[in-house]
Parts: C-alpha cells; structure tokens; sequence
C-alpha cells in the first residue's frame, strides 16, 4: 500500500526559497520514507501563508489555514519540521498546533476526529538545546487532537550546548541522525497502514 | 483478540492500601477496557517497591525494577498512572521512566526496543493544573524509548486553580471524564490489536 | 519610588475591544500593583500589531516590533499575559518571546542584556489545565534572555479539567486569585524597585 | 557581604565519590562564585540520602530531608545540579522539588515562604539535549515555592544530539560555559546580597 505524507516547515523563514536547516531534516526523512513507499508530495514553508491566529477551522478573509488543513489531512502522515527557539518550538510551529484545536469539535458520528487514524512524525532541528522539550510539546499538543504517535517519532539535530552551528551547513549528515530517520520512517509507515487499512473503531 | 493490561500507580504514598486518586482513575479506564476485552491485570503502587536510582536495567541488590520491568512487557498495554505535584508528573513516575531508559540499549537483530508494539496511555489526578505538562513529559519520555501513543492517550482530572479536592473524594465520576476514559481504552485497544497481530518490522 | 509596569495581552484575539479573559487577569494585578505604587501604564493588544516572524530585533517593513520592543524596556515591570491553548501558552505569546532572542546580541560593555534589571510576572489564563506548563514556559525563555523572575511570580486561573469556563465570566474573582495578586505584585514591586536602585554589576 | 551557598547533586549516583558531570558544573559555578565572595559550603550528594517520598517537611523515621531542608534554607544561594535523562531533569531533582511543595504551607505571618529572600540557580549537565526543558521544569517549580531567579540562571552543558559524551571527561571547560558560570555567579550573587539586606514585605 502506497502511502502520502505531507511535510510542513515551521521556519520563522516565510521565504520558500530561503535556505533552512527543517528542510534539510525533512529531506533526510523524506529519503527515508521514500524507501518504504510513502512519498511525500510536499514540503509546505507555513511561515509564507496567511496562518491567522485562532482556534477555529476557518477565520475568515485571508487565512490560508483551510487550505493546508484540508491538505493535511489528505495525507496519511504528517511530518511537522520545525525549528527551536528558545529551547522550545517556535511560533509558527505553535500557531499550526492551535488551529487544530478546532479538531475537538469536528468529530464524525462515532466521536472520531479528523485525524484520527493518522500519524505523526517530529523533524526538529537547532542551533543547540531543546529538542526533546520542542517534541514534548509537539507530542502532548498532537495527541490531543487525535494524532496517533508512532514508536520513535522524533528525528532531531542540535548542536553542542550554546552552539551556533546550522544543521543545514554539517558537511554530512550524522549517522545517528541518518539512523534514526531509518527507525521514524519505518514505524510511522508501518503504523500508517495498519491504521489505514483498520480505522479507529467507532465504539472508541 | 483479548488483551491485557498492566497499571502501575505512581503514588507518593507507598501503602497500596492507602486510597488514592491515581487509583481511582485507573478504576475508571479499567472499566472501559474491560468493555473492549482488555483486561486489567494488576495495578501495581509503585513507591511500595525499591525502584532504585539509575539507568539500567538493573541496579543490583534489593533493586525491584527488574520485577517490575518484566511485568510490564509481559502485558499488551501500559496504563501509566500517577500524580501531579508542582504542576508536573511526580518523582516516582520520573522513576519509572528513567529506568526504561536502558530500553535504548536492548534492541533485537532489527533494531527493536521491548517496548516496540506496546501501547502507554495516562491516567493523571491532581487537585489542580498540571495534567498537559505532565502529559507532555511521559508522551516525550515514553515515545523516546519505543512506545506507541493511540489518539486521545490521556485521561485525567484536576480541579479549579489552587483547588483543593481529590479525584477520590468526587461524589460521582465526572461525565466528561467517563467519556474521555472511553476514547483512550477504544483507542488503545484498537492499536494495541493491531501491532499484536502486525509488530513494527525489522527494517525500521 | 514610583514605578512603571507594562503589561501585554497575548489574546488570540485581535480586536483589543474583544473581551479577553487575559485582560480581567490582568485588571486582578493591575489593583494589586497600584496599590503598592506601580503603575500599570497600558495593556498592549499584541495580537492588534503586526510582530513579524524572526529573531532580530527588526525584522523590517511592516513589523511592529521595534515600538513593543521599545515600549517594553521603557517599563520596570513586564506583565507578561495570555491564554493557555492545548495546554501551554499561546502562539502570540511564543512570538513576543522569540523578538527577544535579540536580547542576547544586544548586550552592553559590561555584558549586560536590555532586560537586565527587568522584572517579568506571568497572568495566565484558561477554561482548563495547563498553567503551569505555560509558567515553565514563559519563565525559562524570560530567563535565559535576562528577565529576573521575583518569587510566586505567576498569577493565573483555569477552570476544572475539560471545562468550558472563562475567567471573564466568572461572577467574582476568586478570593485565592486575589491573594495570588497580592503575592505576585508584592514580590515584583519589592523586586524591581531593589534592581532599580543597584542593577546587576558589570561584573556579571 | 559574603554570602554561603549550598549545591545539591541530584545525580541517580549514590555514592559521592564516584565522579559525576553535575559536580564538575558545580565546580565551575563554585569558582565563579568565590570570585564575588559567595562560598559553597558544601555539595551534597542527594542520591546517597534517603529522600522520602511525599510532601511534607518530615516523612518520619528515616526520612533525611529534614536535615538537608535546614541546611538548604541556613543558605543564601541554591545551586541546583543535576542530570538530565530522557531529556527532562532527574527523579533525585524532581523527589527534592516535591518536597518543598510544603513551604507552601509554612509561611510566617506576613505570608512568606521560607524560601522568600533566597535565589536559586541550576546547574545542568547531559550527554545530549535537554537542558532547556529541565530549567523550565526548575524554574517554575522552584518559583512557585518561593525560590527567587536571578537574570541568566542557568549554567549547562549538553553534546550533540545522541552523543554520549561526559561533561566530566572533557578536556577543558568550554569558554562559553565559563564564561556562563560568571553571569550566573555575578548576577545571584548580587541579587541574594540585595534580598538579604532587604527581605520581600510583609504586604507581600
């Protein structure tokens, strides 16, 4: 079963063709899904739209959130990329998180919301420190709205403590990095298809 | 497929005769899964055994972990249970997470933590806020070292800011919470058949 | 001594004539400050300006940072206030921290950041949990960009777990949420009128 | 004035002289702190107590924190060390925090904790990421007990991302963490000298 997933780059960065290092992690990701047929169709920079702030599903004139949400979840798997700032996920990244709030009341019949049966993958990298607090919020806030979480779901990069290095100017990519990507890709495909194939039931 | 569960009850207080809110909420889920025939097998109170400090998976003499730890894998579902204090999950549960650490280190041929194809949920009290924090850091935690999160995998209760009341003491369980007590054992029951019959492959 | 506090709403909402619970927290502080001789001078709708993505303390045309940039450090004490959403504190508000990041370039001869001497409080709101998750938040990146944290600085009000609740609707005040006020006001006004009167060293 | 500070060790190690990165740290934040006249009597290692587990001042027979909460507050200056592990603070730091959740209980008449007037700093050590996350778990549990934070509190060290190498077996200290270790000292040493010649009021 050919699965689609969709990358969104959370980069402060709003300027597509600008370079950043989310998308350089989500390359390695994409790689690695790829050699388990799932294809991601896109990477969307979220920083270039009209991502207006809110909780509901559309907020009118000029916001661009109805359309990557219905892009969203057109895809089988999410891979959310994004930069640390802070030590924490930056806002961009925040803004998306909220306007899936809105997820909570849009259930079907059976109580299920629209991403159920979907999974989710973190790409995050910085210059340094706050990889697993960037996941933790990312993780805790996903799940909330109906995200299924795979084993391993994280592939990261930071640098040495107060670093200032960019993953995308690493002369290579770590193996670790590489390695990790492997384990991501392979339990986010798997976990994908067996949902997929067996949605959520509607007792649940 | 019956399933079963384990909850294990991270309580400050060590007597597992003494009442507690973590128990009372783990009540709550043990109902719901036993209507999607998971069967709770045990809670086991934490702080009555010696879960000694460290990163292994065993620290030697008088240690209880490896016990523990062997009860744990031995079941299809971890249902997580415990208090919050300062706004945050308390130590006894930190505990138990940083003893799965050694997880990271005990994969099989294919690269496979003993967690891979488990499922964790939570069940977290506290008298007031504090339940999406503690939520955050058990998801991270968990996820880190091999366990799949089902959509909705919190289940909790905490009062009005500054509140003093215990989950124990309410007259009759909350709706919401009997509600949202249903989504997460739907949810991970359904997951945890799926990944029983089709475990995550060797070539993650 | 007479001092200045500035506070900002970080409100989804952008109308600053929307009601905002953020804003009745915020009117809860503001007495207890002025009764100890603070000045609340204004509250900042931030969601109203254009804060631009980025880490600079300019971002360019159109970004309305610079003036809340400026407005801020022409202040004693920062209110820092805002709603939870998904359990921790809101995109807007993750914005506004992300601007100072600037602040560790911006340091002068002797070391010192713009908000060096600075005193920040938190006034949290939500219908449910998660203000301690935005406290951690918000008083670890204020931090690491020089803002000093007096004690018991977090002044906030959320509703039993799941609830639908607003602050602003509530018939009175909590008499706990009052005395919180008069913690927190205290605490900062005795604070920053001591870093006021002898700033951080050149030593640091 | 010279002022005494306290480092706690919150390493899982039990045995103090089994070598451990987080008293490496401490010593860099010892120097730094002589250097303003600020002595650290003394580092204890908290793993080698028995630390109960609750959240009173005194759990009964055998409880150790009785002793070490008396030598904590017989101090100006906290240095709180400690290891992260699964990219949070550890369950030693976490059982310590719990058990100041009491000083909420202890004020004096004023309504002051015993914790008014002192500063705490952390000291924070790992193989990889997660520093941040651990401060922003310290700093809000510590503040909301009544511990004060100075600007720039915190003084880590972190690898890479995955990486496994040892703050303690570094060559040398990086500068950028001396050159940390001299903000934290100089600006807790200057606010513990300002709160200890001018306590938070009793309108507080």
């Amino acid at each position: 079963m050919v699965l689609r997933a969709l990358a969104i780059n959370c980069s402060l960065k709003s300027d597509p063709n600008e370079a950043s290092s989310s998308d350089t992690m989500i390359a390695v990701l994409e790689k690695a899904f790829a050699e388990r047929e799932v294809f991601l169709t896109e990477t969307v920079r979220v920083a270039s739209l009209n991502i207006m702030p809110g909780v509901t599903s559309d907020e009118g004139k000029g916001d661009d959130w109805p359309a990557l949400r219905d892009k969203i979840l057109d895809h089988d798997i999410l891979v959310f990329g994004g930069p640390i700032w802070m030590g924490q996920i930056g806002s961009v990244a925040k803004r998306v998180l909220e306007r899936m709030d809105a997820f909570l009341d849009e259930t079907d019949k059976a109580g299920r919301m629209p991403s159920y049966g979907k999974v989710a993958v973190a790409a995050i990298v910085g210059n340094e420190d706050g990889a697993h607090f960037s996941c933790a919020q990312l993780f805790q806030a996903l799940n909330d709205v109906g995200w299924t979480i795979p084993a391993v779901a994280a592939c990261y990069w930071v640098g040495e403590a107060m670093g200032s290095t960019d993953f995308k100017d690493l002369e290579k990519t770590p193996e670790i990095v590489s390695k990790t990507a492997d384990m991501v890709a392979g339990n986010a495909a798997h976990l994908a298809r067996l949902l997929k194939s067996a949605p959520y039931p509607d007792d649940a």
